[in-house]
């Protein structure tokens, strides 16, 4: 991508409203453009990063066998009803419209009950069990308060998952897999080392379910975090008895602030009585479904990776999200150089390799300050200095050091 | 993929109240759930054909330079206010809804307006010009009726492109260049024969606007078909001094029954100029974006395609479009007849040919019909008849003849 043909560009200014580090950055890098609190679009690199977050996401839950659907965000209220779930007092953060009828309607904020009413007609046997779905689709979430910019916002793009298995204990053989599938997607993220694993309240549900809590200043929850287990537990059930019973050493906890990325639940059989999803086992007899739901925040992860991955100059993208490998800089307007900095992107280009090719006709300096506000993990410097030797000047958006290399050197550098 | 896992089965059943033929077809095939008149969810197949479409729309459109992005549905009062489109007199198909605090929102139908908004930061000068964007985006509209299937529903997927240029010179070049791609992209859906670019009325903008209008019995449009010059003309627009203007001789125009499939329309410098996007010429002096908007209906494509590409045994997807190329069937659960079938899944599937494996144990029939009910282009058989010889029986969807390949000989023709 030339930079000559993108229509954003960076900016200084930030809307003054704008409370967030990680909207700040986002907007003021041409990422993002707030609609109104807690809404954002998703401009051209925007969109990019986006993608990359949810493809993997996709990639490591397609892995597992699930199957991708997409549920509609229109929610009729007959079927919420069902669950008790439609009530303004019990779930307090719904947008409700109307049909030009009148009839009233939701937008979905997660999708339980339409994902099972759906499965209606496909689920009656053992032979169909276990299977899980999931999509990654737009949220509705009528927040009172929306100001951590993509961290909690009111319009979200989320991972949601539903399991549906025989048994308890094929749900849990199942759950604690998908445990492990989170932990690496965060890997993948960048953040595993400082993303835990972390009992929370289970709710109606079950006594605990996990959470999955990155580290971060600005995050609105307190965990205990045991280091050497690698776990940690959230300051909602951190009470003496609870401790005793996880076989947590309150000594080995320290306190800290998190941000919620992802959280996997045991639903029981709650939802799938009240809406009729049962099978008939091998002995003929009619059992229940055991569910169990699974969500990641792909745009809260955007936020939260903005937010992580940034200095005072900009952001610092991980390499599987950036939206380009190399930001390649022509220094002048010297036809040789312009020639030479052409034949590199080219030559990347063909490799496969995504490059943000700034052929601005700006200073040196304007180019590197977008480089780092940008984040794109490396920079690569054409330059008449080193034009003779056919050597290139690349430099890590997270290190201070400086190589000169050649274009097989380079592409060694950067695999 | 292997249809003892696939949760979804077909069925002979359909919602009493569902007239239209797409989502019957869909809805058996197990392709789409209906949750309510004009809303559906599209299952693990529906799903893949879904996104086949798009991204059938996505590479035409990245071929030619455009931007992707993603708008935001939740839309702010006073954006709309500006240009006179929020009041439900005007527009009468909107969703509206609100936040906790009362304030009133809109539900995204179309987005001319906060996309001019998103890039106001951007564009200044004649050197920001010309450029595009778009996206593909889950579009609310409240009908009064719907009763078409996917083909109009209150829930939809669109791909909407906007395009903005420093004259009206420069918008018409780049709106021919977009007509021409759209008649590309109509070719790789396999309707490219019976979709004609149709004149249409221009609205308040311009004179006329163009849609894309594909012959179908069931279409809700009436247009007037030149075969010989391959364009059409709509109804709303079938005067005597319109055909005179157009140089449409009347007797060689044919009525016929269609669905609009796309269109693209010229905006002027209405919406611009009320939001304030203009631009400073090489003169320095301040001049008016011209803007267009180009619509691909992507659900309303896929209701097509199931219309148009379907027989009394049911669906048949046009290849780029089709959830699998190859239904391949095992007759018997003898175990070599296994094994083979098992071997030719694997040798297809490494090949990157996506195989739907029908390796339930059902009677052959029951397979073929399924294989004839979802459409898929290639019907693979492996029996006890053909296995001495290594052999397999293929026979294609729209086809009566059977076929007796190798494995090379099969690859040769479905390739």
């Amino acid at each position: 991508m030339r930079l000559t043909k993108l229509v954003t560009r960076t900016s200084k200014m930030v809307p003054s409203e704008e409370e967030s580090k990680n909207a700040q950055l986002l907007i003021r890098a041409g990422y993002v453009h707030k609609e109104m609190s807690g809404v954002y679009s998703y401009l051209p690199l925007g969109k990019i990063v986006l993608d990359n977050i949810a493809n993997i996401v996709r990639e490591e839950i397609n892995k597992t066998g699930a199957f991708e659907v997409q549920m509609s965000s229109l929610q009729s209220r007959e079927l919420w009803e069902k669950t008790g779930r439609w009530d303004d007092k019990l779930v307090d953060n719904w947008f409700k419209t109307k049909l030009a009828n009148g009839q009233e309607l939701g937008l979905g904020l997660t999708h339980e009950e339409p994902v099972i009413n759906s499965l209606l007609p496909f689920v009656s046997s053992y032979k169909d069990l276990p299977f899980a779905v999931y999509q990654v689709q737009t949220k509705f979430r009528n927040e009172i308060r929306a100001k951590s910019g993509l961290m909690r916002s009111r319009e979200l793009l989320m991972k949601d998952q539903y399991s549906f298995s025989k048994s308890e204990d094929d749900h849990k053989k199942y759950y604690e897999e998908m445990a492990d599938v989170y932990l690496k997607i965060y890997s993948r993220f960048g953040v595993g080392d400082i993303t835990y694993r972390t009992y929370a309240d289970g709710g109606i549900f079950s006594e605990f379910s996990d959470e999955f809590q990155t580290l971060s200043e600005v995050g609105e929850d307190t965990i205990y975090v045991d280091e050497e287990k690698r776990i940690a537990i959230n300051k909602e059930v951190y009470k003496d008895d609870v401790l005793k019973k996880l076989g947590l050493d309150k000594s080995k906890l320290v306190e800290r602030k998190a941000v919620e990325v992802g959280n996997i639940f045991s639903l029981g059989t709650k939802y799938t009585k009240e809406l009729g999803l049962d099978y008939i086992d091998e002995n003929g007899k009619k059992q229940d479904i055991v569910m169990g739901c699974y969500g990641i925040g792909v745009s809260r992860m955007m936020g939260l990776l903005a937010e992580h991955f940034s200095d005072e100059k900009g952001l610092s993208w991980p390499k599987e999200v950036a939206p380009a490998i190399v930001y390649l800089i022509n220094i002048g307007n010297d036809s040789e150089v312009v020639k030479a900095a052409d034949e590199a992107y080219d030559e990347l280009t063909a490799k496969g390799i995504k490059v943000i090719y700034d052929d601005r006709d700006l200073r040196p300096g304007e180019k590197f300050a977008d480089a780092d506000l940008l984040g794109i993990p490396y920079r690569v410097v054409v330059s008449e200095k080193n034009l003779a030797e056919k050597k290139y000047e690349l430099k890590a958006r997270n290190e201070d050091s400086l190589h000169i290399l050649s274009m097989q050197e380079l592409l060694k550098y950067i695999a």
